[in-house]
């Protein structure tokens, strides 16, 4: 475990309620790479309005993977065009805004203006380019698939066709700033409204802990392997026993 | 039910997956509302990057409860400053773009590169301004806290302090232009790969459906209404049942 963060500055540092702010390395990456949609936002000179696409991805350190600091890796289309009009403006790659949010629960208080989320919120701010060399590209696909399945890379045909690799873009993400912002605890209510009896016999309060819960799953009408396999079905009821401790524990760390 | 929907313009026109493209208001507001995380993305004309926000709102047309348009409304804090610029640079309100985005399930195919997700995406591109009428930002507030739990408004103690009132934001975003994006269905697979009995006899393919999951009700320590309230614990209970219900629909729906 790290303690490595990324500094403070005019872009990252939380204003609303910067007490739920952190900066290490560790919860940012755990947050991105939870979560399994990435949205991610950037712009297009030719649009008055901010994109946002959600994507997948994950963090890598493709130089080192055992260095500290990670890019974050994201794997689907976004308009070359975009990449070549970073470059003919003269940055290192088209500024972009990752961020990923896991709701851990609802937070209810005696008063709606109480009312909250347990959640994780990670934002990054970096500079984002195409992947073009083969190694790293493959070794942020495997990383992708495995962070959506924990080896689906090695037990499925993983390599790639020409025609699939060349319809396939990889976005490396290199991370200028970041933080995170976490929410834990019970509600914290009004003062006068705790003294309020009646209120407080009529109004429950408390938290509705809350889950990415994984069905049964569903076999697809070509599937030949048997109605279930074991390790996709072993690893869906782990993760649902992670999702629920994490909820759950959110709301013992206290606000 | 609306057939209407927003026109297809250089903005909200999908260029990848055309046909996962949905650009009626329909679709386009039961996902916003349905999300329980909004991704508002806007520029700060101090900062290089996208500034992306995780925040709370739902769909409302307030001046006509029947109207088949609606606006997005936005509980949370948006520094002035940026309501300021764009008053001065005489645009109709700051430009942002917000994004909901819901997971129905892993797609696992045969070769990771036809892997997928089934999800329910929505983005909304607009002009956000701050609602200063106290009418409308009630209105706003009591629609955002029954999106969370139906009825908590009416059922705590709603009406709000004037700290409380001064302390709460509501923005409301002009929806300009708008689209969605759905996939449903299981694997679709490369026509070699189908060919390949070892493959098939080998790699389980199909869906591994996903919802959000709301675990039992944890009471605060401030909690004087009994261990679990009725009315929240069948909330959740029909919550669970709704979600396993879409996420597995989803599958027989086809891709």
């Amino acid at each position: 475990m790290s303690n490595a963060e990324y500094p403070k500055t005019a872009i990252n540092k939380l204003g609303r309620l910067p007490k739920r702010g952190k900066y290490d390395y560790e919860t940012v990456y755990s947050i991105i790479d939870e979560s399994p949609i990435l949205h991610v936002s950037f712009n297009d000179p030719e649009h008055p309005f901010p994109v946002v696409l959600p994507m997948l991805g994950c963090t890598i350190n493709f130089e080192d993977p055992d260095a500290e600091e990670r890019d974050i890796y994201i794997h689907g289309y976004v308009s070359g065009r975009l990449f070549r009009h970073s470059k003919e403006t003269g940055e290192q790659g088209l500024p972009v805004t990752v961020a990923a949010s896991i709701m851990d629960g609802l937070v209810l208080a005696l008063a709606p203006f109480h009312n909250s989320c347990n959640y994780r919120s990670a934002t990054a701010y970096g500079h984002a380019n195409l992947v073009t060399a083969s190694e790293e590209r493959l070794h942020a696909m495997t990383l992708i698939t495995n962070s959506l399945l924990p080896s689906r890379w090695e037990t499925s045909r993983s390599t790639p066709t020409p025609a699939e690799l060349s319809s396939t873009s990889i976005l490396r993400v290199r991370i200028a700033s970041a933080s995170a912002k976490v929410r834990t605890g019970g509600p914290s209510e009004d003062r006068k409204d705790l003294k309020d009896e009646a209120l407080r016999g009529r109004v429950w309060t408390g938290v509705v802990p809350c889950w990415l819960a994984w069905g049964e799953l569903v076999a697809g009408k070509d599937n030949g392997a048997g109605e279930v396999d074991g390790g996709i079905e072993q690893w869906r009821v782990a993760e649902n026993e992670r999702g629920r401790k994490v909820a759950y524990a959110a709301i013992e760390e206290g606000g």
